[in-house]
């Protein structure tokens, strides 16, 4: 088959099509022709050497995909060769197929497309288990998003408003904004105009945000801090904006908060599963019944996934970029 | 009433034992004759000058108390004078007399005298609400606590134990260490000598206290995260180290972990009252079972509460010091 290879970690240049032996599914794994991939954050983080798959996983980049089953490893039952799914990945999401723990497979939504299902694994099961099951987001509350636009972000929004909860981005134009009002968003927060805690807590009548979402880890930190109501939850998964901060711990126990950091791929198989059944269970309903819809920016053909590096870099995409496979 | 006053903020000469106006216990609230009161670091926070009362609490220190029922206010079932009682306070209990929303009483556990109950109140929900409601320990987890010796930290042992979870405690000598075996501790770690991150990976084969009950906040706050296992929860209760940290939020999010921070003090009365309901039901049976001990270091008749707040000071004392009211 063919792959995104990586024969020297760098631009997006480094990515390369390659000719690369096929994996073979072991033990409740399946074997996934791929359809779509989809970009992540992550992966431009593993193109440029920083972040090494994880021991066992496949070396390609791609944390997701969508397609068709094409062959079952042993001991697998409840999915048949032929249908139709996306997945969760620690990797291998970049390549014409790709090796899948039972425990990542999700079926097709209804009314999703199967190339526009690689959009949703990785932000439903980031938000899902973030939002949700690690800072318990509750109806009422207020969530804070920042990088509203972002894939990421795209679902935080949808999933927070369709839970009754109250949603305020963060984004760095007018144009983003308003897209994220579209999904939902109820407070609009620019983030190169305003400062966002004092936005924050002007929406909240001085409360402050019950649950952060974050992806700028130090830089935000403070600030993060200030912007969250009594009882606050700061769940950090991105370090764009760096690694080490100051905490004010006294701000912290005054408040009764919390700073939780957490990453998706490195959580053992069993938790990977619990996410993925979760979100199966109380995410994909709400798709199917067009609640909440997979936000998809462009498709690049899978070879020339260094241009879909380049638009995630320069900061540009609402929503997802999707890799599609040649000839499918 | 008589009542320790703090006319000047300062050392512990400004506990001054004075006669004041009685408080007169208003709608869903009792006024207690106090038997004992007992002392915590926020006291002495208190007496610097450096953490006043919520509005609305009495200006005198003390945060428990241990007497009996002497009036009822408006709205009180469930509850008759004579009652023997403990109670948590926001304040006022250094006093002959104080008031407490009933949500706060507790009765006088089977097998603890009156006064020794007033060592109760703090210890037990400050453990319960940190270490079970927040942290959620469970059966077979690492707790580490730091100050193994202290109030907090011999109930924090006991409690752990109780539960079956495995406790590491760090103290400041061997003969505090031997008290916290006494109780029932696993891994003693004498914080002068040893290093607390080292000792907890050994103890625990390399993976880290699942969760950490901290006192000494910016100071241990990197050697905390680095104690920590996956899925770990650091639970800040105390800043004697310092109120800024360095978080590295890398770390955290590689040990998919929390830090919290918080207070009792300041909550609000319902939810102090859904500690004190918690702390009823699963902390009283295991006293009464004897499971569970107060543990008593000394008692100080209460004008000479200045005494008190010198032992603390010198960080001598192993569990509770109580001071008693003249003539009960």
């Amino acid at each position: 088959m063919h792959a995104i290879t990586i024969p020297e970690p760098g631009g997006p240049e480094a990515l390369v099509w390659a000719e690369v032996p096929d994996p073979v599914p072991g033990e409740g794994e399946v074997l996934v022709e791929v359809v779509a991939g989809a970009v992540n954050r992550a992966d431009l983080l593993q193109r440029q050497g920083f972040y090494d798959p994880p021991p066992g996983s496949s070396p390609y980049p791609g944390l997701e995909c969508a397609g068709r089953i094409a062959a079952l490893g042993p001991g697998v039952s409840g999915w048949s060769v032929g249908d139709e799914v996306c997945a969760l990945l620690t990797g291998g999401g970049y390549a014409e197929r790709v090796v899948v723990p039972v425990g990542q497979l999700l079926p097709v939504p209804e009314g999703v497309d199967l190339a526009t299902a690689a959009a949703l694994p990785e932000v439903t099961c980031t938000v899902w288990s973030n939002v949700f099951m690690i800072a318990h987001l509750r109806p009422g509350e207020t969530l804070l998003v920042h990088g509203g636009a972002s894939g990421i972000g795209t679902m935080a929004i949808q999933l927070a408003k369709a839970v009754g909860a109250r949603v305020a981005v963060t984004a760095g134009s007018p144009e983003k904004l308003a897209r994220c009002a579209e999904l939902g968003a109820d407070v609009l927060i620019d983030y190169r105009e305003q400062d966002f805690v004092e936005e924050v807590r002007k929406a909240t009548d001085g409360t402050g945000a019950d649950v952060i979402l974050d992806i700028m880890g130090a830089k935000y930190l403070e600030r993060n801090v200030q912007a969250l109501a009594v009882n606050g939850r700061l769940v950090i998964i991105g370090l764009q904006g760096g690694v080490k901060g100051e905490l004010n711990l006294g701000a912290l126990m005054a408040k009764r908060a919390a700073v939780m950091g957490t990453t998706l791929r490195s959580r053992p198989l069993q938790e990977k599963a619990a996410i993925v059944a979760a979100v199966r269970e109380h995410v994909w309903p709400l798709i199917g019944a067009g609640t909440v819809r997979p936000v998809v920016d462009r498709t690049v053909p899978m070879p020339e996934a260094a241009e879909a590096h380049r638009a995630l870099e320069s900061g540009s995409p609402v929503g997802k970029v999707l890799l599609l496979t040649p000839g499918t």
